[in-house]
């Protein structure tokens, strides 16, 4: 069993990744900082003739870091009550592997793996970040991902995340779970 | 009354295209492809000492030509189960525009505007593209933009579109009222 | 082929009805008004020792009328943004069907079905009445339904969704499709 | 500050009255089992010219139980996705008492409370439970309640709840949070 954990947010240390730091405490995983990379949007050519092109940029350096591990973790702040448009370019790409030849096992192998999200938003995150919860579910049910669980949490300017008792106990709860999944 | 239709597709004639054009056949409007535009993410410095960096990308210009519109149409198709990754690169960066000292009427101004979505999908978009519908609902409301409908298609293919009667239906139902609106 | 309407409404020629009629127009379906019904609300015995109870009430007559149909036709107003009460009194009831032996296919035989739902709001109803389409969505995977489409209709006081054009359109539609299934 | 619970659970001690007695434990509240009660389903007469004709039920002497308090806690196990029928059915009438010259200021008595929904259910409520939360946002906004949040917990069998730690520390926080609103 292993941990990735992929950040969307574009804010050091902000309340996401401080939710997702006591999600992972003490734990052994493999982190990714979205933001740090280069990922173009999708052109789709699904249905081209010539089918998709090679793109040059990060993409695909962060799907063999990911395919490894068998627990992803999106890390995203709410951003317009969705995930951040980074996350969301990532995501976008998922279609052009799908048809990727360097990747012909692409959904077997997200299909076995299983997902957290962890999405920390300013306005109001328990009702207005739930169509985002379920268009994670659309989107793991796409390629055959367990949704495992989620953690909303509330906060706003930097640091207020640990103001959320609730989120943080979740986050508690969650790397108690994680770590025994790791020792087996 | 004008129009202005941001697409965010990132195909040359796919079905969303192509359902907005039957829109707004024999319409004057202005239209922008972001697709076509540099659009840098939006590093959230909203609660930075230094303040929102200006970016230099192709961002500001496309939020200057639709303020001056009352009808904006998000013609986006659906991409895992939302608005492509480009179309909410562009919404992310409202952040900074609320915050920009060049806008400062931003909100009042989009808050005077009405909006229309038109979105394909290939995989029961009126089942799950409504996630979607739900987080636009929340993002115009944030600015204070009226939601005035939506049309949600199928389609996968090019072309495909031309097959789903209803969606073509609305298309009409809605050019009919956008003529009305603009011989006002 | 045949078909079967349950309307969820207490008034008699609603909206709801009205645009229902549009649909069934020159068809022979069955036709059933929950509300001239009793049907108990749920007693939870699903893990009591004794089992549920025999109801005297018209619940089982109703499920013996809907089984022999291919297709189910849910036809609710949406009251306070869902299905009627008495509609989800009727579907609360399908957990005693599931576990009662004189229905022992109940399952199987309800996943043989497809259904739609069409429904008349007053209230955004293509906004507001997205949370009841994924009820319903939920309902029926659970038995195995197909959900085959819905039609959200606008209207408020009785007749005004004759104003809705779309809705009328969509009905019609789907008329044609009911034809052509119901002459296979 | 006063609390009314509203029970809308068929099953003595179920999963969600075990969680919401956590919610109140050591509070003063009053507690409304609707299942106790006869509560017929609303008959639409908003439209009607004789309007909406007395009801022979519990349902008004309800909600002159529920009138004089600042919080509701509404309490309903998951039923297909949605609140009990019973539940569904004492809300659906509020359109009558909306109408009703008894109680010419309910709405604007509604508008000065604040309300928690707790529910438990067994399929992934977490997932499947958001319509539901999503349909209580639309019913408060309509009459001006103040949703004050939500628990959600998991669980089947009776008792099963104690095993959702999440949502028993969410009861515990809520229960502190109503014990200080309760004392001032």
């Amino acid at each position: 069993m292993s941990i990735v954990v992929l950040y969307g947010g574009s804010r050091p240390n902000g309340n996401t990744e401080s939710l997702t730091k006591k999600v992972i405490e003490g734990l052994t995983v493999e982190e990714i900082y979205l933001n740090d990379y280069v990922i173009q949007p999708i052109v789709d050519k699904r249905h081209a003739e010539e089918g998709f092109q090679e793109i040059d940029d990060d993409y695909n350096s962060i799907i063999e870091r990911i395919l490894p591990h068998n627990i992803l973790i999106f890390a995203t702040p709410i951003y317009w009550y969705s995930m951040s448009g980074t996350m969301k370019n990532f995501i976008d790409r998922w279609s052009q592997t799908l048809k990727d030849s360097h990747y012909p096992d692409f959904k077997k192998q997200m299909s076995q793996k299983s997902a957290y999200v962890i999405s920390v938003g300013g306005d109001e995150p328990h009702l207005k970040g739930l169509p985002m919860i379920q268009q994670f579910q659309f989107i793991f049910d796409f390629v055959g991902v367990h949704f495992a669980g989620y953690i909303l949490g509330e906060g706003n300017k930097p640091g207020e995340i640990i103001e959320d008792k609730e989120a943080l106990f979740a986050a508690e709860q969650l790397n108690h779970k994680l770590q025994i999944l790791l020792s087996e």
